[in-house]
């Protein structure tokens, strides 16, 4: 009983923190907490494609589903078409844990465990936190 | 006479490209022709605030008077803060080449050229171009 109850608020103050977020009227207070990685990925040369779909897969359901990833943005190397990097933004610590937990996350990287030659997070700041993309 | 024809027929050109890309419904045709770059670049450690203080100048004067740059957002590594990479979104060849003879970039290219110890260009293709940042 206590347990089902602490999970009720649990799932109540989870659901209420985005919403709290968005109709704050300060750019800044809602950039403050953001969090700000640059991936960087080189993958199986052979498996480039399969990755590719996987991991796009991945970034429109995060996208669709997680307020709190603000973007994905990968890219991969024109040259190197298996290095890729990924501009990764999340409203705060809480989006990021919530994002790694989600099942579309877990089957990104589950499926792509094989594929993945190596992986760097670099922990970044953004110069101008509130920019976006035109 | 004729140059001066010629010069008003390049000005008009010039200010119908970008409104015709902005009237199209295809989201599609707006990204395919994206110009996407990461640039990397280390600074000299004693002047990283300095150099920060001119790129985001330069940033917020291309954001805001050149449609034609879509974003420059800028991150430096939290344990290496001279170490900075640009994900750089142009709409197309020619919003990049403008951008490039634009004062404020002229300026901080300038200004900025004593302080950066290495420049690195790499030319990327994006995995899903037409992704935002929310």
């Amino acid at each position: 009983m206590i347990g089902a109850l602490l999970g009720l608020l649990s799932v109540s103050a989870s659901a209420q923190a985005p919403s709290q977020r968005n109709v704050s009227d300060d750019p800044a207070k809602d950039t403050a907490a953001l969090v700000v990685r640059l991936s960087q990925i080189t993958v199986d040369s052979l498996r480039t494609d399969e990755y590719k779909a996987l991991l796009r897969e991945e970034i429109e359901a995060s996208m669709q589903l997680e307020p709190g990833v603000r973007t994905l943005y990968a890219v991969s190397d024109k040259k190197r078409p298996h290095e890729v990097t990924i501009l990764e933004i999340y409203a705060d610590e809480a989006a990021y844990r919530n994002h790694l937990a989600t099942p579309h996350f877990q089957k990104y990287k589950r499926e792509t465990l094989d594929m993945v030659r190596s992986l760097r997070l670099l922990d970044v700041d953004a110069l101008i936190p509130e920019l976006k993309i035109k």
